[in-house]
């Protein structure tokens, strides 16, 4: 039987508590790189911010996007059975057949993006404990699917996204984002994969109950992981947490991928240093989340699909940053007159 | 000597009085297909539309975006004289070099969409007419501009951004928005490079002598480009009018390509349908210029460089949408249960 790299919840709150910072002195060259480009200063506006972050966690101040990674964790969720969702359960293990056939909208991204494409379906056929009824996950379990997460990973990546698929999991995403943040259930939820209002109210009631059934997490970030989240939810968190330990800055996705994220945040501040925000989603709760976090997302283009999908199409925001960062002549390097 | 595309006037109102409309089966093609492809409805928000739209100028319902053209236009401004711009109008030819060696942000983010880059560079020593004095253009000026537009487009193209570089072109921009669409000069008046406030304010009381030694052309599309417009301003409305002639979808770029874009709009309703608005650029008349034209942008990263580059930055999210609407798997294909 193999060692799992979080084999324990000690071994988790270690690895949160030894985080790698980014390159101090690779940030202040990248700035000072930047400031000599030909362009006036800040002309490229969030994309010189973006770079330099970059610089910093990548360690030199001419980086370069070349191995962007995208990894799909799907899991299934015994809360999907209280009608939270208006596709059946088997659309996970359906999805998880189309991703790997190359046909959903990940794929087609991924391509685009150049990034090497991943998925890993974590016990499909055993959703996890109905939330509104128990713990969502056990302490065993929970380390399992944040050790799937570290071991997805590739060492070699310059940028990761974890993006996920498991019908119920808008449901799990919202309650958990309700215990980290607090504020009322409704709040927090959205319309998943397509609810009406009737069906809309009734998971929030589903959210409200299952928040209330877990209130000792509240306001702890591994605590509601495992009490409210579900296994691609845990694998998310611990594929962005290992992506840390390896300085690889990540892009976060949507409303669930957020949550996965914010568990890390809440447990330990500035665990999400490495990542920006993507996109904002046209799921209700997503951007009153990105607010709780502090990220200002790269996109909003009324995206609601998962799957990683915003974040993969912010890959080239960011690519096209540090290209400039990178490739640019300086205003010495083209003979170019100041101000 | 070679006849010009647009040799008068006349020639100019004949193609905008010609204009082809989309495929409307390629359309309803484009939209049946995207109903059926995995994923709940609507969940890819804008990028739906943006594929629906691109299928209908390219005519099928499963297109590509395999060779985007992007050509940055020149030309230098009588008006740069008045000390509108922080930076010299030496600087107009410099930015060309720099562009052919491959230094600019735009080659940068050139390479990272895949696309066909070129520069035309128009009579640099040869400033226009300073607009708070005299027209910018003559009518056979304007006609020799707005053909080098037309020639410049690679009919081969199957996406095209017109950027642009010209010292002083912010300035002959607010002009024109301000004669096409009213308002106070102060409104339509940005920073720039980088004024300050005096600055700033002192540019503002040029647009509005400008506007008002032109107030005959208020109202009206061509008159306000021959007038307040330049060489690279009256190249890009002729470039974006030859993209439609050709079907080839236009990327907007920002306040100066969107003033040319207007220019075409105002004289001829409709004259942007194949356009869609890159970005939102940090330069003040921007927002107010999208909202006159009726164009939501794709992004909006506090860009306001020009040169083409919040539009060459968008084509990675045109290319990610279509390559959804021509690449995903449908329900059918796919085996995956509706909702």
């Amino acid at each position: 039987m193999s060692t799992l790299p979080f084999a324990s919840l000690a071994a988790i709150h270690a690895a949160l508590a030894d985080l790698p910072g980014p390159d101090v002195p690779s940030i202040r060259a990248a700035r000072d790189r930047n400031a000599r480009l030909t362009k006036p200063p800040q002309a490229l506006g969030r994309l010189e911010d973006l770079a330099i972050w970059y610089a910093g966690w990548r360690g030199t101040d001419r980086p370069a996007i070349a191995a962007p990674q995208i990894v799909i964790f799907a899991g299934n969720h015994g809360v999907a059975a209280r009608g939270v969702s208006a596709f059946p359960p088997a659309v996970t293990a359906q999805m998880v057949a189309n991703f790997e056939a190359g046909g959903a909208a990940v794929n087609q991204l991924a391509k685009v993006a150049g990034a090497r494409f991943d998925v890993v379906a974590l016990q499909l056929d055993r959703p996890t404990a109905d939330i509104t009824e128990g713990a969502a996950l056990t302490e065993d379990a929970l380390c399992a699917a944040m050790s799937a997460g570290w071991r997805a990973v590739d060492p070699g990546a310059d940028l990761f996204v974890a993006g996920e698929m498991g019908i119920g999991n808008t449901t799990a995403a919202a309650a958990m984002a309700a215990s980290l943040f607090g504020g009322a259930a409704a709040d927090w939820t959205g319309r998943g994969t397509g609810l009406d209002d009737a069906r809309l109210a009734a998971k929030a009631a589903v959210v409200d109950t299952a928040r209330a059934r877990h209130a000792g997490a509240a306001g702890q970030g591994l605590e509601t992981l495992r009490c409210l989240g579900g296994r691609e939810i845990a694998a998310m968190a611990g594929a962005i947490l290992r992506a840390r330990q390896l300085s690889i800055p990540v892009v976060l996705d949507g409303f669930i991928c957020c949550a996965a994220a914010a568990a890390l945040a809440v447990e330990r501040p500035g665990a999400l240093d490495h990542a920006v925000a993507g996109h904002m989603s046209a799921e209700a709760g997503h951007g009153r989340l990105l607010q709780a976090m502090g990220k200002m997302p790269l996109l909003q283009l009324d995206m609601r699909l998962g799957e990683g999908s915003g974040a993969a199409l912010a890959i080239g925001i960011l690519r096209g940053a540090v290209a400039c960062l990178s490739g640019m002549a300086t205003f010495d390097e083209a003979g170019v007159s100041g101000a």
